[in-house]
């Protein structure tokens, strides 16, 4: 073999938002694969507000990823070799191949995805990791009962776009906070939410006693700051808010801003819990067969925002924080 | 009838700490009681941290106090005169009624206690409102396992001391967070919890470290503020944080310091929720029966700190907020 794999490392824990200089864009030859391991080609990678937290310097759900190593990230590609009986050679598979151009694998993490179900992008969308903290988000930890509130931060965003349209298949009164005009058009016209809210344009505490005149039920949170706040003053006895992200803050220099309304959860005997995809797991496969059929049933839409080139990773990254990016993020890394 | 009564009226909206000119001290006649009602002469009255809140002029869980109006207070008494059949003359009752001397009242919301099981304070310590607090809040929101670490802040007051003798009985490692070197030992020595931080000489972050060395199951938030969030980065996964006030926060002139470190439940897959005691009241009597159990086998031990005089209640209240009662904080208004 004498290919040549492209690579970012990380070169320096980065101060706030990410910058170029914080990574390093390598050139390296492709090991070959050894026995029970895989080699795959990356097709696509998936671009995930948590990236921010596992360069950080400090203990979370995962081990940080150390200076010098290669950037974790989702994403999926076709097998092009293969010592693993559990894979062939011409398998799409999913999993965490780093960002990088090829990836060598023992194939733990990774599994089969099927083309003729949905498109490639899909499987990093509303049928990968945001569809399922969407989908165990919402109903196990949000417990939406028809006729409920549901309000969603970031709707139009990976994760957020599916909670919402979850919400309304469950008979909710679905309600999704976005930033611009064509983000929240998108959110009522094409995934039927009941209201959007633009964050940017309206003020926040008016804008939710408008559109969520009985109070709020649920709210799924993935912005913190301002929004979860404002959301605090507005939700009703019972109330369940899911801790899913708080991107608002997550390149703050400074000390995270706590809610400061959080004595709500008192006065409404509210519930604020957090959860992470990954407890899932083992539901993951059913939970996909039961959303696969409702994307072909028109009941669930994914919209991927799919930019081009490994190269230009550092740049796409800061999208999510900007708020650029409109529908799940990814790089296509390589055409087939 | 020619008696008097004297009581405190709310003068104006305190900002930050109440303070005497906030309250008028008056004298009025006592009224006579009409049919259904009947005339308590107030024995003892309680300061709770929660009145600071009805003060304020925003909508709660209880409607505020209305400048004009005699303060809201928990208490109790004795009847001395009836025209409700369900109610005698001698009865000794607790109930709402208010910062006064003389309370006439149509019997709703107070209820009969029998001085032979326990002292008449412990009604409004340990078998009452504090109590059943501590009871419904650890066991029904923050669901301790034997063998858990529970620890509560204001640990030695009202709520806090019930809380950790609770952890106790129910085979938990419990441990208490209070100011000062003889809340400390009274914590430890007295109530057998099996450690305390004394949160004015001890870095709170290290001190949790050390005294709880297998993490944090159940925190029992009476504080808010920088304890609950040295808390927070040491919860286990699946930890219950039961918010039952935020006694740091209550005179605050600017906005709440929100948890910091809220992020932690979603690492922890950890939940915080609010309660509040008078959900529970159709379990009071059958909760009352078991803590004077616990009471008398030696287990549950209740502490008041008793002033005398109604005339200095607007002093004493203050007491609850710079931490200078130590036990119950209760008015003697009268001698029987």
């Amino acid at each position: 073999m004498d290919m040549k794999n492209h690579r970012f490392l990380l070169a320096a824990r980065p101060q706030g938002m990410p910058k170029r200089s914080d990574w390093s864009y390598v050139e390296e030859p492709v090991r070959e694969p050894r026995n029970g391991e895989v080699l795959i080609k990356v097709l696509y990678i998936s671009l995930d507000p948590g990236m921010r937290g596992w360069i950080n310097d400090r203990k979370s759900y995962v081990p940080p990823v150390a200076v010098g190593d290669v950037m974790r990230a989702l994403g999926l590609g076709r097998v092009i070799a293969s010592k693993n009986p559990k894979f062939a050679v011409g398998d799409y598979v999913s999993g965490m191949p780093g960002t990088q151009e090829y990836a060598v694998s023992d194939g733990n993490g990774f599994f089969k995805i099927d083309p003729q179900t949905a498109p490639l992008p899909v499987y990093l969308s509303a049928l990968g990791m945001p569809g399922m903290t969407a989908y165990f988000g919402l109903l196990d930890t949000g417990q939406p009962k028809a006729g409920d509130t549901v309000v969603v931060s970031a709707a139009a965003g990976a994760v957020g776009a599916v909670v919402g349209q979850i919400a309304k298949i469950k008979g909710c009164r679905a309600v999704g906070v976005a930033g611009g005009e064509a983000k929240c058009r998108y959110l009522k016209d094409e995934l039927g939410l009941d209201a959007a809210i633009d964050y940017k344009q309206e003020e926040i505490y008016q804008a939710l006693r408008q559109k969520c005149p009985n109070g709020i039920d649920v709210y799924f949170d993935n912005v913190g700051g301002e929004i979860l706040d404002a959301v605090l003053t507005q939700i009703n006895r019972g109330a369940r808010i899911v801790i899913c992200g708080a991107i608002s803050q997550y390149n703050n220099t400074g000390q995270i801003k706590g809610p400061s309304n959080y004595l709500s959860l008192l006065v409404n005997r509210a519930t604020m819990k957090g959860m992470l995809v990954t407890d899932y797991l083992p539901r993951y496969p059913e939970v996909m067969r039961e959303m696969a059929g409702w994307i072909r049933a028109g009941q669930l839409k994914s919209r991927e925002h799919i930019v081009d080139g490994l190269e230009n990773f550092p740049e796409v990254l800061v999208m999510l924080f900007t708020g650029e990016n409109f529908g799940k993020l990814e790089i296509r890394v390589a055409k087939e």
